[in-house]
């Protein structure tokens, strides 16, 4: 017997015949003996729905009660679960973030857990409950509700399983595994049996959906093993684990990419100290996260600033940098939003010497030309043409040897 | 100033123009310098609509669950309200009933308000916000969430009424007031202004659906005048409040109608003590109401028992007569579930003789035979032929005077 938290996205609890499919999934592991507590999302489609109501009254919703709206999405399925589970004769309760209490910080919208006592879940498991509990919503210590942001429901669920000292995290999801790379771009990607923390917090990193960032950190720092499956059929999915020696033997795991992309340059930058300050501090003051930074010397004390940031964040960061330059007395501001990052990811790296030579010999035989670069011990990242980005991506799977028999 | 409690239904926040609308005239009334709470219920329909989803699951739903699927409902409308009070720049604060807390027994589906602590909605109020508190929720002393029922928002909004000591309770809806009998009968109904807290509670419990019944209790016990109006107007609706002597004046205040009654009849029920319990028992031990009862005493102990449902229970009510009349001996079970019931209200009676006989005179004048008859001190009711109702409703109203000019 065993205590497993079992996490299920939107798409599985989409209506209600879905969220019937998943509660036998759920009787049947209860039914073998294990203590369950149950992690819901909002139906597929909900939360977006009522962000659409929340912003015909305000272009830019109060983040306080954008949560309080947005935590009925998970209440709602977290009921009709429950009375699922009863209808098949178990017992089952559930419990939303107040109520567990999943205890955060007070950042609306993206909250971070501070603790969860687990006392009151334990307590419902000793009775044989399944216990259901709403994913993606805290509370304060002051009792307002809050919400983790985007995959946060994952976040939930690993929570719990530190909170709880379960023997294993279970991550249900709408495709069967982590594979190496996009099934859509490449219809050669295998699905992934065993993969180790660190990677598959890379690839979360660089744009690999299929797991939240904070909930694998989360998961690793407190060695909860995650199984990422799919809530559609039996067969075995994704585990995420502690690294192992077998792991090094395969020296790139999974090609992942970005699309949304976009690249600023300021050119000729007085070279100076406090200048990248200067450039950068406002962009992160507006929360534009800025991912790669080159920086290139030219003669006469100037300098050229190039940096990438989220498409999305494009138009802004560009008008905030051209205040900058002129204020710092930059020549010029340029920009290109149709590029794309492409990126390698394995542990098996830190011994093989050479495979970032590998990836830009593949890409360039496939004429795909790299306008930046950023590795880090365990990937390679370039960014390229948003129009060259399937062929690279091809490319690169089939070139480091991933491409399914 | 004052401290106002304003109540919005379901039609008044049906979507996010009314919202907005709603918004408005709270946001005016807080101009004016007075201190607003404001209690909400969820959009027209999206209680119906989660009733649906849950007995897709379970044709008798779980009450703990259900009770937590329904209070989402007044938790959309509260935070989407709240934004469209900030949006006019000022500033509001919305409390669900766990946060307040609204506490309650743990009755799930009609749970009754043990106590509502004043301090945190009095320490908003204070800092200038407006309070904007789900209706129809409340939290159990061990952390469940309750519902009050149908209509319990008018319940809440008394309730924060009562426990905040507000000079005023303003319920609004989407007619303009209490009229004398339903306009959708009798074109001539008249807006009353003015009513008594003892004809508003007969009136609800005959069918007249603008105030739910425990909220006029509420308000009558602890003398909060409630005022009854529209929420798409700017006009007066009715003043619920202590009886005065002008209201004496008038013998009939108002005509109610219920028309979806049943009416069974078992005959020839031996005559002993303890018959009584023997029928009506199971009967109530199935949660159904019997509204009159009338029995007939006939020759040799033998008696016949008569009573009335709502005529959803009739079925219900038939089957377990049937066995019950087996069981004591009784000749025969007979029923109809073609009758209505129509009903004269108002506290003038009391100082009025004869006006029952005036009501069953203007019955029959009309040609409207009564089945039974019921009265108390304030109400006469006479059970009819359902064809017959709309024509007695016309003709009482005209009859008692009540006509507009």
């Amino acid at each position: 017997m065993a205590l497993i938290v079992q996490k299920y996205g939107g798409t599985s609890v989409a209506d209600t015949e879905k969220i019937k499919n998943v509660a036998r999934r759920v009787v049947a592991t209860k039914e073998k003996g294990n203590d369950v507590v149950v992690v819901l999302s909002a139906m597929a489609g909900q939360t977006n729905h009522l962000i659409e109501l929340a912003k015909e009254i305000q272009a830019a919703p109060d983040s306080r009660e954008l949560d309080v709206l947005l935590s009925t999405g998970e209440q709602v399925t977290i009921s009709l679960f429950s009375m699922a589970v009863k209808e098949m004769g178990l017992d089952a309760v559930s419990f939303l973030g107040f109520q567990v209490p999943i205890e955060t910080d007070p950042i609306h919208g993206k909250a971070r857990i501070i603790q969860i006592p687990p006392e009151k879940i334990r307590r419902e498991l000793d009775k044989g409950k399944i216990v259901v509990v709403a994913g993606f919503q805290g509370i304060t210590p002051s009792g307002s509700i809050t919400t983790l942001g985007r995959g946060g429901s994952d976040t939930t669920a690993v929570a719990l399983a530190v909170a709880m000292d379960a023997d294993l995290c279970e991550i249900y999801t709408d495709v069967d595994g982590v594979y190496t790379t996009d099934p859509n771009i490449c219809p050669k990607a295998r699905k992934i049996d065993k993969i180790c923390y660190e990677e598959m917090l890379e690839m979360a990193s660089l744009g690999a959906k299929v797991l939240e960032i904070r909930s694998v950190e989360f998961a690793m720092r407190y060695g909860i093993p995650l199984h990422v499956r799919s809530s559609f059929s039996d067969s075995l999915g994704t585990m995420v684990v502690e690294e192992d020696e077998s792991m090094e033997n395969v020296m790139v795991s999974a090609v992942t990419y970005s699309r949304d992309e976009a690249r600023i340059t300021v050119s000729k930058v007085p070279d100076r100290p406090g200048i990248a300050a200067a450039i950068f501090s406002p962009i992160s003051d507006a929360n534009i996260v800025v991912d790669m930074i080159i920086q290139n010397t030219r003669a006469g004390d100037l300098t050229d600033m190039t940096f990438t940031v989220s498409r999305n964040d494009y138009q802004k960061a560009m008008e905030i940098v051209k205040r900058t330059a002129q204020e710092i007395g930059a020549a010029s501001v340029a920009g290109d939003d149709t590029i794309s990052k492409v990126s390698i990811v394995g542990v098996g790296m830190r011994n093989h010497a050479g495979v970032a030579g590998t990836m830009f010999n593949i890409l360039a035989r496939h004429g795909v030309n790299i306008h930046m670069i950023s590795t880090s011990e365990i990937k390679v990242s370039c960014i390229i043409d948003e129009k060259f980005l399937e062929l690279a991506v091809r490319a690169l799977h089939e070139g480091f040897g991933l491409d399914a028999e």
